[in-house]
């Protein structure tokens, strides 16, 4: 049954031209002409095998990796692949490596916090890998305040040397990938102390270990933290533990771009804003948006194809069983997650937008737009890393029994995943970052401020407060402007709300504190509104392709009417729509539902995954899944011997009634 | 700091008294000291230490569990523990093994499907583990649908036996625990054909592997089915595969208690009524609504415990920071899933006696309340696994970043709890049943037939279709028959609503097909009633102990109102309650989140779990989190040596600029 397509009348189903929505989906045919190419040469590439990575222990598995890591530094040698096509490979690689952090964070720091000279002088070396370096920022007391961070760098003016120091256990660097077994060097950060006075928290270039013998120098204490969730996941990577001793490091390895310490120990600033590190937040949260994205998109693509390959139920007379996609309670639950995947795509493409129009502000030294561009990215953060993080386990339930095998992809992809949630912000926290926004937002009103970018809504409040939505069949939930303004009312309201509650305290942050659960849920419905917006604005360019328009348009309706049902009660208690109201919208999504199902394995076809990426049997696309997990199930270490180790000194003496002999 | 309490001061603001609420969430003084007593037996037994399990190897964790089990075992012999004290032991051992399957499903199965000489043969040897057994139900290709199973076992009249026989690759038994390495017998389920007529699915004792060499049987093919979801969970079981090769057994190993094969191939009914099949899936399930109870509190107990160690933001000049539990996000996210780990409790204690109920009925021969018990606890089933699943990677995240460590215990709770969703029928397969149920009582209404039990309440349709909540103050809200009256309204109109949509399709089968989201909803709003019902009756109980019964109030309408939250929708669709009612519902929550707020501690120390039972450092009874964190880091294997493995190969010749020398 090889080369046979189980999925091909599926696929003929499709209403729409999927090559061209595979061009949407990618951002450009550029983008995914790369994507395809270096996916597909990373599929075919043997030592990016990745079938196995579950079965290992944690030494067979962090070798694994490293021995990948070198084989894609190799290859990018080999191939003089460019910068955009050595990222692509090292994602399709698909397995957490000191990498990620070294180009991903070690590199940017140094970049975007180090002058010049300290450019000119560290990035050769870590350019060509000759030095590897990590991001050592949070301590094992200390993760979303980085303010609270103990780790101390004290000027020695004799010496013209910080010196770094970790005066407690709980200021130990801790969590910092790549730093427990592999980097050279850190960026590490600490507080900076001048002649006894606190300047606060600043970054440090720090080696780490000898470059001879690779041993940790005088005063260094590392190593790694322990496993992780799931098996592999990000077992492969070294996170670690690092402890100073009064390590000394040179004046000119504290990064200052942005302020400086002088030989003669001044702490100056220099001419460029701080507000920059604003514009690496914005950069760093558009990518992990993007990557959501991608995230959910695997996760719905295994539930997706599996639903159409599995059957339960239903059959009549020895008919076939019915496909589980067929099934109205698992298409209320796939197709929402599906059409989520796509909104958070459009979401990426736009802060991707946003991130060019603040940094160019920020050349121009422009801090207008900033407030706004960092809550609305942090914001985004917090909405689709969370809803991804639900959605691929959603998706594994999707899949049965069978999603519970690490063979199925889910598992592993949900623990590599869930960090997103906690890392570069916890989400909360995040969603509180963007409530205060809104109500500084609303609080400016008065004096005349008006509101721009994706708060301007804020600005039509009299209108807004008066809303009411004048939906009066299911099919008015398909007109763009009805939903939009259905979202900006309740968002608005419920902003209101509370800016109005928080009034009634007389200390205004006890009051914060007080209604934060509202807060959040107010931040919510905000950020649920920009994703449904940039989806309608997509919708109103130009995009060509048989079809592919009409999709997206269901797509859209699908993600803003689930929206509606699953937040009814914000809807209904902020008067924006009446229970009928919400009902025909609930009428309008069933039927959506309908016109979604016969295109649905060709929407997921149009993510043009490859079956390496997606590492499922489940998500194959040729359905091929049964053949194929009976196959998988013999590498097994356990199915190496027929008798596993431990039968004959552990059951046979219970079989055997030797109890008492046994030695346990 | 050893032996130092860091939680001393929280545990004494608490308002009540512990040891009283200790006996209460036990269910009696008996059960309390048996678990406190065999839990502590376990911690204190070097064998069962299990903080190294997650590092291990799938070999080595097999062979890991083997040794457990049978120390297990030998201890339940030595101490000559009784059949309860023995179950204790082993949940107390805290990680899977075939034993559990034995003993679970092996059993019972032949207990109840058996005929009393094949009780007499059988049970002898598997009460003391002669043979051991698993339960093979469950498919490659079939799961929910039992009635779907492929395999057959075919009568041959000329040999008086059975042959077994796995016709296709989907009809491989796939997933029994147990199965894949280590059973001698299976209960074996398949389809019973006589002379080319096939009567449907039969349980058969089928032996698997020679009690002489552990060699599996002459056309038996047998091994394990792969890793599965977490580092250690489940993957310390041989969860299996199995086809026949047309297997011969004997006759009288068709489990015969309920219907028989006679010596000339004549297949008749006994006087036993088959209705026994529903009883024992009220006690299976009944089992899982406890459990969900256990995994619940213990997730909670971890992260509310190290909420009250984790300090974050907040400080004022030098100051400590914050205790996390004091954040109001953090209460609205933990306070809730506390409570709904105590309603779980009492719907169980509900469900245990509802079981004993049906069971004294069936055996009089009324099998009148059997519906309803059966949607009932199918229902209560769906609902607290589905919270417990979400609420224990809620607990994570709320532990932040050292959540993801499996040094916090969560990672491998959520990994060994999530089956629960599947497993003994999918929660929304076992949802639509409780709605077909539902509906089915409302059409007999008009027949004048009254509905009992937990759908009583649909008789007083007329008012309930009327009810509109009188709610005016906050405090109202904390009236028992207030809340009952509300949740009994919204279940209800949501119910009828359903009904009236139903009469619309001329074929109802169509109908329900298509309004089956609608109806998981309906039931999922029956399902809260019966807890929050179970919760407020318990309450009416008389509680001995200073503060028990107030502290449990609290706990009743944190429930009570957090879901008028989560379901506002539902609540002011239905016009249960007005917007404003739906306010002072969250305005009374927050006062109430404040009133736990001291007794958190001291509520989750009365669940009682040792810390080995915990198996989470973050949730240690001590609070001595960063110190241990840090101890236990340096036991992962990666730090066995200062240089990993793969370094000298894949990382030097990097930093070295050796690569296109070195052989990858």
């Amino acid at each position: 049954m090889e080369g046979v397509d189980h999925l091909a009348d599926e696929r003929n189903k499709a209403q729409f031209d999927v090559g061209e929505m595979k061009i949407v989906w990618a951002g450009s045919r550029h983008a995914y002409e790369l994507s395809d190419r270096i996916s597909r040469l990373v599929a075919s590439d043997p030592v990016f095998k990745k079938d196995t990575v579950t079965t290992l222990g944690r030494k067979e598995l962090f070798k694994n990796t490293l021995r990948k890591a070198a084989h894609a530094w190799k290859r990018i040698n080999e191939l003089r692949l460019n910068e955009e096509e050595a990222l692509k490979l090292r994602t399709f690689m698909d397995q957490p490596s000191f990498t990620d952090l070294h180009w991903g964070m070690f590199v940017p720091a140094i970049q975007g916090q180090g002058t010049d000279e300290q450019q000119q002088q560290w990035l050769p070396l870590a350019n060509k890998l000759q030095i590897i370096g990590c991001y050592a920022q949070t301590e094992l007391g200390h993760g979303s305040n980085v303010q609270g961070l103990e780790t101390t760098a004290t000027f020695d003016l004799k010496t013209d040397e910080f010196v770094l120091n970790s005066p407690t256990l709980t200021s130990s660097k801790w969590w910092p990938g790549g730093l427990g077994k592999i980097s050279t060097h850190a960026v590490g950060y600490a507080r900076l102390i001048i002649d006894e006075k606190d300047y606060g928290v600043h970054g440090f270039i720090v080696q780490l270990r000898s470059l001879g013998d690779h041993l940790p120098l005088p005063g260094i204490t590392i190593g790694d933290i322990g496993m992780k969730f799931g098996s592999a996941a990000y077992n492969s990577m070294d996170n670690g533990v690092l402890r100073f001793d009064h390590v000394r490091i040179p004046r000119n390895q504290m990064l200052m771009r942005v302020s400086q310490v002088t030989r003669e120990g001044k702490y100056v600033h220099s001419s460029v804003p701080r507000q920059l590190v604003y514009g690496t937040m914005v950069y760093v949260r558009q990518i992990i948006v993007f990557d959501a994205s991608v995230a959910l998109s695997r996760a719905v693509c295994i539930a997706t194809r599996y639903s159409a390959v599995r059957r339960q139920f239903g059959s009549q007379d020895g008919s076939p069983e019915t496909q589980v996609i067929d099934y109205k309670t698992q298409q209320a639950r796939l197709f929402p997650l599906l059409a989520s995947a796509y909104a958070f795509r459009f979401a990426g493409e736009w802060l991707k937008w946003l991130y060019t129009d603040v940094s160019q502000r920020l050349q121009a030294k422009d801090f207008s737009t900033l407030p706004e561009a960092h809550a609305c990215t942090a914001g985004l953060k917090s909405l689709t890393t969370s809803v991804t993080a639900d959605g691929i386990e959603e998706c594994r339930k999707l899949c049965g029994g069978h999603g519970y095998l690490t063979s199925s992809g889910l598992p592993e992809l949900f623990a590599v995943y869930i960090p997103a949630c906690t890392y570069e912000g916890d989400n909360v926290v995040l969603l509180l970052q963007v409530a205060r926004h809104l109500m500084k937002t609303i609080s400016q009103l008065n004096s005349g401020k008006k509101p721009s970018g994706t708060t301007a809504y804020l600005g039509r409040a009299e209108h807004l407060k008066q809303y009411r939505s004048n939906v009066l069949r299911a099919e008015d939930w398909l007109k763009p402007n009805v939903v939009v303004e259905a979202f900006e009312a309740r968002a608005a309201k419920m902003s209101f709300a509370c800016a109005q509650n928080l009034s009634k305290f007389n200390n205004p942050e006890d009051g914060f504190q007080q209604l934060s659960a509202d807060l959040t849920e107010a931040a919510t419905a905000h950020c649920q509104l920009i994703v449904v917006s940039k989806f309608i604005e997509k919708l109103q360019q130009d995009i060509p392709g048989k079809g592919v328009k009409e999709q997206l348009g269901v797509l859209c309706s699908i993600y803003a009417l689930f929206l509606v049902h699953k937040h009814l009660g914000d809807f209904l208690s902020t008067g924006v729509i009446t229970p009928e109201q919400g009902s025909l919208a609930n009428e309008q999504l069933r039927s959506l539902y309908s016109q979604v199902r016969p295109n649905a394995i060709a929407l997921v076809d149009a993510f043009n995954h490859t079956d390496h990426y997606l590492g499922s049997i489940l998500g194959r696309y040729d359905g091929n899944v049964y053949p194929k997990l009976y196959e998988e199930a013999w590498k097994d270490p356990l199915n190496d011997t027929i008798i596993p180790d431990g039968f004959n000194e552990y059951v046979q003496p219970l079989l055997k009634q030797q109890l008492h002999n046994a030695r346990l």
